[in-house]
């Protein structure tokens, strides 16, 4: 069996997340056993949710506990199977962690997933037809369910979940405006991912400001909003909001580290008469079909072109995980290991 | 045609409101046209929602213009009709405004309504079985939509809408938990309105040690909560929320004076995967028959005992509502003209 390397969570951050939480172990993989599959991993995922998941406070879901391999989805290829429905050389997507190899109880409904790569590279099933794309689609569908012809504003809009968004909301007609940081992002935004406006966070310095850009890019105010990432983006999109508005909540990137942000103007969620819903796509798995079949009609056909932020090797993992907390990634952040 | 009275708005409050904003006018009622009913009220309602309604800012609704007659609810009697539908003697509700006597054009739909005070004292339909009433089955049946056996709260939970609430709430076998201001009105809450317990939030200095006392009423988490005045009350009640609760935000009284008030912790719109919805009874007519239906029998058959505090006589109305903004009221707050 393959000698297989991983990084396990040694410690819980103190404030910033930092290379020294993660811990670098290396092991022969365990033989298989009935029902089990040896995957090599050929990308692994990055994502904010991981943040969370390294405090031991309540959030998201169970903490990540010390000493284990960091959770992580994973795709990549079967080299080895005990179990029926598996074959060496099939592509797979499913959560194998921070690591090169994984043995995988393929028993367990929903461990492992065999993808069709002839439309779809490999690595977009971790991002615009994976978990990221439909959060992008239950956000949307499920909460904002907006009318065509409505403004919807996303933040993060060049990353996976937010270029998903606005693919998806192109399609049915809104008007899309994105919340960037810096000129290239916006200008990708704009250019590529064919949003119709984009507005750069980063050349406001509080959320008034920013709100009055907000205005210029959507003269008839916002009914739904994808947030992202929290604070001053949050704050300046509800003084926007029309009535009625609906925004969904699933990302607050800008409060994991030390004190919580607080949300400026609560009262307009009266004055508007706003909804906000948070949420976790984990939860919702009996959307998956119908999102990831619309996701991977829209990579196919080229109507989404999502962008990859792509690190090389196991051993990077840490520091990108960090730059990707501190927005340095530029679309889907992955690190490919093969 | 009787001497009228009225408070018009004189001029908008900057910061607190006060007497001065309120101008007092006298002149004779007009002549009734074909079509109109002249009624004489009995009792003017004071609500929070006329705060918002002095500014000249976004708010609710439309500002309350300067010169016009106070906006208000009104329970009185017919005293002459050019209406076939409406006779002189019937007891009628309406928006009458802070005034001894109206004219009402009675083709409008919805401008009055005739009301059967054989069970339900005419009083009563300015609150349980009125506005106040219909609100909180709104929040309840609408957007918290409880299981038996579920924990819900409400705050000003000795008020016209939190005494309904805590009684629609019982009748779903949900545990009702009352926040009020002092141990007076906690105990009314608990006693004499049946909640399982109140918290008295004046005792608690921020919303961590608010929450803590939330805590022990609610061992098991708060599942709904319909928020009438924001601030530090709602601070501490979305620490203490289960997964997937829903919050109905109805008031935000302390934030209607001077700065916007800031929610200490969003993130937990996240972390706990919560619905916030912000709502106006008066946009929802659809549910009212439904409503009135339930409350008229809460009340009749001596479920819900709504406590009223009185003012009396025209003149008492700037000071009734000034107490009103700042919780000196205890029950639903009426001023009685007749």
């Amino acid at each position: 069996m393959p000698l297989n390397h991983s990084f396990v969570l040694d410690s819980r951050p103190q404030g910033q997340a930092s290379v020294e939480n993660f811990k670098w172990v290396s092991a022969e993989t365990p033989a298989l056993q009935e029902g089990q599959v040896l995957v090599q991993h050929h990308y692994l995922s990055l994502d904010p949710y991981m943040r969370g998941r390294m405090n031991d406070s309540k959030s998201y879901a169970v903490p990540q506990a010390l000493g284990e391999v960091m959770i992580g989805g994973t795709a990549g290829q079967v080299l080895d199977s005990r179990h029926p429905k598996f074959k060496p050389g099939d592509q797979v997507v499913g959560m194998g962690g921070w690591q090169n190899f994984s043995v995988v109880d393929a028993n367990v409904p929903g461990m492992l997933r065999r993808v069709d790569t002839t439309h779809v590279p490999l690595s977009h099933y971790l991002g615009a037809v994976g978990m990221p794309g439909v959060t992008a689609w239950y956000g949307l569908v499920k909460i904002i369910a907006p009318q065509a012809g409505q403004t919807v504003t996303v933040s993060a809009a060049s990353g996976a979940v937010g270029s998903s968004f606005g693919a998806l909301a192109k399609a049915r007609g809104c008007r899309v405006v994105g919340i960037a940081g810096g000129q290239e992002k916006c200008d990708y935004v704009v250019n590529t991912l064919g949003f119709d406006a984009c507005v750069d966070y980063k050349v406001h310095s509080d959320y008034v400001s920013l709100s009055k850009a907000l205005r210029n890019a959507c003269p008839d105010g916002i009914d739904g909003h994808f947030e992202n990432v929290g604070g001053m983006v949050l704050d300046a999109v509800m003084l926007r909001t029309n009535a009625f508005a609906r925004l969904a909540v699933c990302g607050m990137i800008a409060g994991y580290n030390g004190a919580p942000m607080p949300m400026a103007n609560p009262a307009l969620i009266l004055v508007n008469r706003l909804k906000l819903e948070g949420f976790i796509v984990s939860e919702h798995m009996e959307v998956w079909p119908q999102a990831l079949s619309e996701l991977g009609h829209l990579v196919g056909s080229g109507q989404l072109r999502p962008r990859e932020s792509v690190a090389h090797g196991l051993a990077s993992a840490p520091e990108a995980f960090l730059g990707l907390l501190q927005g340095k990634n530029f679309g889907k952040q992955l690190v490919k290991l093969v």
